[in-house]
This record gives structure tokens, C-alpha cells and sequence, in this order.
């Protein structure tokens, strides 16, 4: 078969959250044990000023919303990654690994709140700055299917227990606001 | 805020549908009442040539993926869209328009079977021709939130039945093969 052509997009909003690295951030944003509050992170979407504000409306009434993003940070890819909760290395496309031949992320994120053009998000696994393509309602018949077999990642979680936390292991020191003496 | 930098991909195939046309294929595919054959499709996405095999190993134990992918056909996007079953006009990011700032969907597929570089889908409410730009493992911890309220979604659910099919009423009539005399 022949490669379809590519395609370009524009985010319609960046991402504030309080993970500024890598190793600050849980790895899914339903798992936080290990970081540094132990909290679900608040953050928050305010839309680019390309997006017309009306594309929000009727949005409040959605528990959850999907965040469709760049993985940033992520400089080229791997056709197997070992994850980091343990076990061998596995098919990049078998996991949510950011480095993959397109760097798309994808996460269910509470809506806590649409103020404007902003919307107030908790439960937010994603970096400071990231650049977000799309949002959409999460409708359950549509997208839960809690049944569903999950196969590397069910035998892990049968060994190492469902929310084992990756992520760092201690709370994270920041660096002192000055040079230490 | 400034716009942050716009984003090129590129995709790892195309997928196969029974699909040809707009008015052909359900809304979601989990809804087929309607559509001509009255079940769920089957489809196949083959990895381009750019994308190494591996990238597919371990994704045979997952009965769903995430499709995420191009709506080639838009062109364009309003703030605001009058969904197919009906109620006043909607912001477009409050629902799963193809219409969007970003032309990108998202469906969670039935895996059939992994087969060297092509996947065997079911249930896909995809077009025949659809780029696909990345594959994610359907993971229920992080992906299933049955219980999630979907604000104007619920309300029309209630009021016309939860799996109301949107798309043709009456099966669509294949044009025949030769012109008719």
C-alpha cells in the first residue's frame, strides 16, 4: 500500500498543570500515589484565540472529557519500549508510551468547570505546555467498556496490584529558589 | 495567549471499511440499526511501510483499541453543530462531529486478530479511505467510567432510547451493476 499523505494541525489550546518534568507526573492521571501532593492534579484548557468560545457550549453537563494532545517532549520513537512498571519490552502500539510514530496522547479528564474560554480539568496526567488538538464529550455507551480484556496489562496488574504507582518512588525536592550557599 | 506551534503527522495506515459513503456508516459502532447490513462491520488498518511490524507485538491480547484518525471528508468547522438525532445546536467540542478545529475522531474498536501488519477490526463506524494516525491499547482502568454523566447526550437518550440509530433510515439501495436499460 501506498502512505496516505500527512496532515497538519493547530492546537486549539495549551495546557497549565502543576507537572513541570517528566518525572513529576503519574503516568495515568488516575494513579498519584507517589507524587508529590498525592492528589489528583487540577489544571486547566483555555482555548487559542483561533477557537470561537461557542465551541464549548453544552459542554458543562459532561462528567469527563477527552484531552487529545502532543506528547512535546517526545524526540522520535522505537518500534518496542519497556514500560515502566516492569516486564519486557513491548510493541510501542500494545501501550501509551509518548514515544510512538505520531506522538498523540490521549486522557479522560474530570471537567470541573467551563469559565469562559477555560475549562477547569482534574485528574490530569499531562505536562505543563502541552499543546492540545482536541476535546470531546466522554459518552459511556460510546466509550466504557469496563470489561474489556486488557492482556500485558491485566497479567501486570494481577502481579503488582491494579493502582500500583509509577511515577517516582519519593516525593520530588524542588530546587532551592537560590543558589545554596 | 499565543497559539503554540502547529503539528505535522503522518499515517501509519489506512483503513478498509465496508463504508463507502457518509451516509453509509453509523454514527458510532456500536449502532448499526440502519445501516444496510444490520451488523457490526469489519475493517482492516495495514501499517504503512514506514511503520516497523514490532510496533504491533502484545496488541493480541486487548479485545479493543483506540483508533485515532483523520476525518478526511471535513472541510471545515463551525462553533456550533446540530447533532444527527435531533435537539437544537450544540458546541462543537460538546460533541463527536467530524466538523471540528481539528479534524480528529477517536473510536474504540473490537480487535479481531493481529495478522503480521494488519489489524482485523469490528464494530468500526469508520469510512473506507480513513488515515488512522495512531493505535492505543483499550486499557478499562484508565478508559471506563460507565458511570460518567454525558449532559445533553443523557437527556436525549432518555427521550428517544439510548441506541436510537442515527444514519439512514431505510437500507441503502446499491446502484446496480451495469447502467439499467
Amino acid at each position: 500500500m501506498s502512505d496516505a499523505p500527512s496532515i497538519t494541525f493547530r492546537p486549539i489550546g495549551v495546557l497549565r498543570s502543576p507537572y513541570r518534568e517528566r518525572i513529576d507526573a503519574p503516568h495515568q492521571g488516575t494513579v498519584v500515589e507517589g507524587t508529590e501532593s498525592g492528589e489528583p492534579a487540577e489544571a486547566t484548557l483555555e482555548l487559542a484565540p483561533w477557537v470561537d468560545e461557542r465551541a464549548l457550549l453544552d459542554l458543562d453537563g459532561f462528567d469527563r472529557v477527552w484531552l487529545i494532545y502532543v506528547f512535546h517532549l517526545s524526540d522520535g520513537w522505537k518500534p518496542t519500549v519497556k514500560p515502566p512498571r516492569g516486564g519486557p519490552r513491548r510493541g510501542v502500539l500494545s501501550t501509551r508510551a509518548p514515544h510512538r510514530p505520531n506522538p498523540i496522547g490521549l486522557t479522560a479528564v474530570e471537567l470541573v468547570a467551563v469559565e469562559g474560554r477555560t475549562l477547569r480539568l482534574r485528574a490530569v496526567d499531562l505536562l505543563d505546555g502541552t499543546p492540545v488538538l482536541d476535546v470531546k464529550p466522554y459518552v459511556p455507551w460510546a466509550d466504557a467498556f469496563p470489561g474489556a480484556r486488557a492482556g500485558w496489562v491485566d497479567a501486570l496488574d494481577e502481579k503488582t496490584g491494579r493502582l500500583y504507582a509509577p511515577g517516582p518512588r519519593k516525593p520530588r525536592k524542588k530546587p532551592p529558589p537560590f543558589p545554596a550557599m
